[in-house]
């Protein structure tokens, strides 16, 4: 039986040579041999991550990461304007609420994504914001948020822009300096296709001298134990760190660079579309508006009639692809697609072929063929 | 080149089929599949602890379980006694404070064990004291602390008993419901020869009355969160876990119940006193006390007229034998061996032979063999 393909918005497909570098023998973290590995890593991040900031890899998940964000630079009391379009959106807000702020939620209808001019709004009339939060792939809804316009809002203010890249960064475009990002997270099963476990995040000048001056409400996650040992010769972590996912992180992102940052934002950008227009064709409508869905996974309504664990059910049981269902009120109405990571065109049409069958399986009137065609139509228009 | 041998108080060697597991594909871990593995790791767990209540596993190094159980119980104000006689009690009173609570520390030298007798003292003049840190085997001096007669006495007031059992589960006596511990948290990379990144955390109900009225200052540890999803179908965590470590756990506990705990925990007693024995006849001084000294971890006062770099340096790059240094004001005047995991008399004696031929290379007057046989000869005692 060959393996389940994962076509799950997170974790993904890791190629065999980060399983391989991953399974190697465990070297003292506090050695001048894991110095050496971590230094690349981090160096690497900071290179994907589009910035001159340093990186810090966090031995954790994603929202690890997002709570090292809020939890270094909120204090009770502290106003921030969170951005909430889905379960991602939510968490930034539930996360700066435990960490004692005061949330200005700015809520935008689930399946689309924030007006900018929203954002600017809110800026004006409300004082003293300390942080603007935003999700940039709402992974719930399948939208892509335009991190680069409200960037250039937040600017204009005295907030800090944290924007999370969790399920963007590597598979979309994300520009920490070019947007004025001042601190940015993302995970490592996702589009870095690394195995999940870690967590990365970069923070600049305008936000350390926040950091500096708030007491921290976190211990495991704070950011200026993790900026001292980074500083460190050899540079280290505060805490152990996973050894195992390190190697296999730094094998991954030097994958990335092999293939080149631009040359896989583009294979994401075609497999979105191609994935977009394969389901469309089927008839399938998209959960999230089409000109702000997003680059790495696709969020698309559950046909009437049949129920997810049909659906999902034979094409994990039959087809073995994996797909993700709705999440809060969204489950059972919603399935998603996750095209991220090591995602070729082989896999999107595999996919889309196994919807077909399964579609005409559970009883659907499907003309055999044509959402392949559209697929491999998307493909050959490039 | 073989490679360096690991005799630092973890992370430590990782058996081949560990690795090996670790190695496998990712699957989702929102998957039926995923959930009998976490299922079987944490019973087993449980069964490590010997306990009978529900255990949790965290994608994060020992200190994120230590602020796990310490940010679900600890609110602003709450009055906890900590006590401190080395870097790791020190970070459980430094954890307290992130959380808002009041220390109260009892202070015991480093090098030595706690008084009991000590903390009843405590609990009876101080009132509303909410819990009660301990370090089980406090790695940096190589003490072992008696959690079990501390555990008799805290029984008797209202307060939780935590104790930090990080580099001793698995390889020392702990009896999680046997030593009335409310909170028992331990890593991955210590005794149970799993790679790092892992923790774990076990709550009895009474902890779990404290966490349910506790305002938790923690997203990412958040332990009611652990709770509901673990109690899910499938069973979950409430964040994307790292799948490969979990592999790699569940095989390391694998390995751990082939053993048997209790010829495991004998093993680790008798690494120590081999190590201590070795170590004394070539006229080393024990910096712990040695009726306290830890079974897991020998912290060794340096020998004088030797700096760390040159000693440590030389059992590194001649012998590929890696010691930890000092931690803290201990830095360059103590060296430890960490004899935890799978080390067996094989590498116990490699270490003292090490030990007795860089002795001589750096000038000092040894017989040579004798550490050797002391060791050998306490292997054959038995």
């Amino acid at each position: 039986m060959d393996e389940t393909l994962l076509m799950i918005p997170g974790p993904t497909r890791v190629a065999p040579r980060v399983l391989k570098a991953m399974s190697e023998n465990i070297v003292n973290h506090r050695s001048a041999v894991f110095g050496k590995i971590l230094k690349e890593t981090n160096e690497m991040m900071s290179e994907i991550f589009q910035t001159e900031n340093q990186s810090y890899l966090i031995t954790g998940s994603g929202t690890a990461a997002m709570e090292a964000a809020m939890g270094n630079i909120v204090e009770k009391g502290d106003k921030v304007l969170n951005i909430v379009g889905g379960k991602f959106g939510e968490r930034f807000m539930q996360i700066t609420e435990t960490h004692g702020g005061n949330p200005v939620e700015l809520k935008v209808e689930w399946g689309e994504a924030v007006n900018p001019e929203d954002v600017r709004y809110i800026l004006e009339e409300e004082e003293n914001i300390k942080a603007v939060t935003i999700v940039h792939n709402e992974t719930s809804t399948g939208v892509g948020n335009p991190i680069d316009d409200v960037g250039a809002i937040v600017k204009d203010y005295d907030a800090l822009y944290v924007v999370d890249t969790v399920s963007s960064l590597g598979g979309d475009d994300v520009f920490v300096d070019g947007y004025n990002i001042d601190i940015c997270v993302t995970g490592s099963q996702k589009c870095l296709a690394a195995p999940p476990g870690m967590a990365a995040i970069t923070l600049n000048d305008d936000a350390w001298k926040v950091v500096d001056n708030t007491e921290t409400s976190t211990y495991y996650l704070n950011m200026k134990k993790y900026q001292k040992s980074g500083a460190g010769q050899p540079p280290e972590t505060p805490y152990t760190p996973s050894v195992s996912l390190m190697y296999a992180m730094r094998e991954a992102l030097n994958m990335i660079m092999e293939e080149g940052l631009e040359s896989r934002i583009k294979r994401h950008k075609l497999a979105a579309k191609a994935t977009i227009n394969g389901v469309k064709a089927l008839g399938f409508d998209l959960f999230a508006k089409e000109e702000v869905s997003s680059n790495t996974v696709t969020a698309i309504k559950m046909p009437e009639g049949v129920t997810d664990k049909e659906f999902r059910g034979t094409m994990r049981d039959k087809y073995r692809i994996e797909l993700a269902g709705g999440q809060d009120h969204l489950k059972g109405n919603v399935f998603r697609i996750g095209h991220m990571g090591n995602i070729t065109n082989r896999e999107i049409i595999t996919t889309i072929s196994a919807l077909e069958m399964t579609l005409k399986e559970l009883g659907f009137d499907i003309d055999m063929g044509k959402g392949v065609a559209a697929t491999e139509d998307t493909y050959l228009s490039v």
